[in-house]
């Protein structure tokens, strides 16, 4: 037997809607595989956790989820109740940062019976390596004086360790798909962090013989993805021009609610992290209504992520047959409820 | 008569393939007026002038410039010749930076004839209002150790000043559109510029009653404008998330090639300049077939900004006349030359 330790966060909105049906699906797939058991540890942490002890999650928190094989993480976030910068740098981002998950896998891709706000979204396929742990997203800088005079500086970091592993990585996955890499860069504005980013580009794609390479400033690659997706295979991206372009990607897919993304560690040093694309949504939480697929994504990419492959097909094709069917929650433009969606990928995976 | 006094820089690429009819179309705005008369001086600064004399401009250029009333400005940069950091901090950022455009205002909207990617662009009308000086465009920083090691900082410099005049001026521009104006921020992700760009933001807004706003982050704005286009009004946005929200703006409107620039200087210490979102594409250079659609809208602009508004109204609806029957360039899948289509205008335009 199999046994794979798994740290659960659900965290704030939609999150702990969506979560229950993903650990229903797991142990259902377990079942059906026979020799794979799932064993779950549950964190409350999140905007709730900071209300009641000032801090997003426990002070040995870290070390806790360390033991785990990996984390399913629901969305994090409510700015009604925690600033966002605090909740995040707090757990999501920490989590990302401190166990260097430093390659955010985001794939997109036309799911039959969604429609895409594109009229011609036909051979949209694609995957996004997104640089995870640095960047933009850096806690250096700060303010200076006060009032009128008041500046934020803020600094973006890039080292060529993380950059090369990024590209490396999108190189040799782009190798099992269509042998296509794409930058996304902005060195025409950004003046000192992306002419770094297009050398390590170009260094790291001379070790790839037979791989295609283009490059396209970030504002002409967010605008070309909704006039030709079907141009892209494999983009790999800064961390917020990754934020950015997944976004739009899980847009022409028809929803925020689909996408899915991993978070890996690429040395097997801490676990990695699953989590759906989208946010936590309070303007829809507690309705019922959340759209349970991009969650229900994050565990075929876990699957696949412990050699589970063959499970993680069967999980995809069944989300898909469910989907064609046309049972969608509102957001796709259906009128099902998180609960039925889900439900009816658990009957079929029965089956 | 009045006189104004134009200084004009084709650059690179299609610069000089689309500008020389934006003059032709002023001097017919001209006759038609009756009482205005345009001057114009040339300047042929760009990237084949950087490799003739070492730099992109003259030692004098800003001073030439500054003599002007405004300036009219096609693309710069070309990636073979010229690294694109080097041309474009040498001549647009450089412009941008030095004269404190500080706002730069693109619209975006449907344009009769003209068919969008999207499957349901209805009233889409927007404009983006860009902070055009600071943020992340930004020089300050630098690289550090040299192989694996290699480090980049890129410092992103966000004042009050800056980002104050920014929000108020998308106040003032909604009061006369829908009221209604939405910050783009990543106040979740970016740490110290966006928490910062969210409380100027308040701040603002509570001065401006009677204006609805939201604020929305940066890749969930990206998604949303494919989405939900007609939720926009008047967005307002830093530096980076300008660049990338207008090119989106373009994309729905269904090309690049159409969507024109305003950059203002708002205390008229300086001109102002004019010019397309597109960039010099080198792909479809010296074709004839660029869109002159865009550069032909900064004309609308420019006039609109010498309080030619009527002159400024009667070029657009030309224009959209145009398009509406079909006289289309191919990127916006038709058949017809540059020559064809500004040709078209000013023959309507004579009428
Ligand atoms: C050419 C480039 C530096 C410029 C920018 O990023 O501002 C362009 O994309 C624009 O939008 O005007
Ligand atoms: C919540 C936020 C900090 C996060 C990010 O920007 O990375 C989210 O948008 C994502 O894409 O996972």
């Amino acid at each position: 037997m199999k046994k794979i330790k798994l740290t659960v966060i659900p965290g704030d909105g939609i999150g702990s809607e969506v979560m229950p049906h993903a650990l229903d699906i797991l142990d259902v797939i377990g079942e059906i595989h026979g020799g794979l058991d799932f064993e779950y540890e549950h964190f409350d942490y999140g905007c709730d956790y900071y209300l009641k002890h000032g801090k997003m999650m426990a002070d040995d928190g870290m070390e806790h989820l360390a033991e785990s094989d990996s984390i399913l993480l629901g969305a994090v976030g409510d700015a009604s109740k925690v600033p966002d910068h605090i909740s995040l740098w707090g757990l999501l981002l920490k989590i990302r940062q401190e166990f260097e998950l430093a390659i955010n896998v985001r794939p997109a891709k036309v799911f039959r019976g969604i429609d895409s706000p594109l009229s011609a979204p036909e051979d949209f396929d694609l995957v996004v390596v997104r640089e995870n742990s640095e960047g933009e997203y850096s806690s250096v800088g700060g303010r200076m004086y006060r009032g009128d005079d008041e500046i934020a500086i803020q600094n973006n970091v890039f080292s060529k360790r993380a950059t090369k592993q990024a590209m490396e990585y999108a190189f040799k996955l782009s190798a099992g798909r269509s042998h296509h890499v794409t930058s996304a860069t902005k060195s025409n504005g950004i003046f000192h962090a992306m002419p770094f980013w297009d050398e390590v580009f170009s260094e790291t794609s001379a070790q790839y013989e037979g791989i295609r390479t283009s490059q396209q400033h970030i504002d002409a690659l967010a605008a070309s993805l909704v006039t030709h997706p079907q141009r892209y295979d494999t983009i790999v991206a800064s961390n917020l021009f990754g934020d950015i372009l997944t976004d739009i990607g899980a847009a022409i897919m028809g929803s925020i609610g689909i996408a899915p993304s991993a978070n890996l560690n690429l040395n097997d040093k801490s676990p990695s992290m699953f989590e759906p694309v989208h946010g936590s949504a309070p303007d829809i939480a507690g309705r019922g209504i959340a759209n349970p697929i991009g969650q229900i994504w994050t565990v075929k990419m876990l699957l696949d992520h412990h050699g589970e492959e063959e499970m993680g097909s069967m999980l995809l094709n069944t989300m898909e047959s469910v989907t064609a069917d046309g049972i969608l929650t509102p957001d796709v433009g259906g009128g099902a409820s998180t609960d039925e969606v889900a439900g009816e990928v658990i009957k079929r995976l029965k089956r």
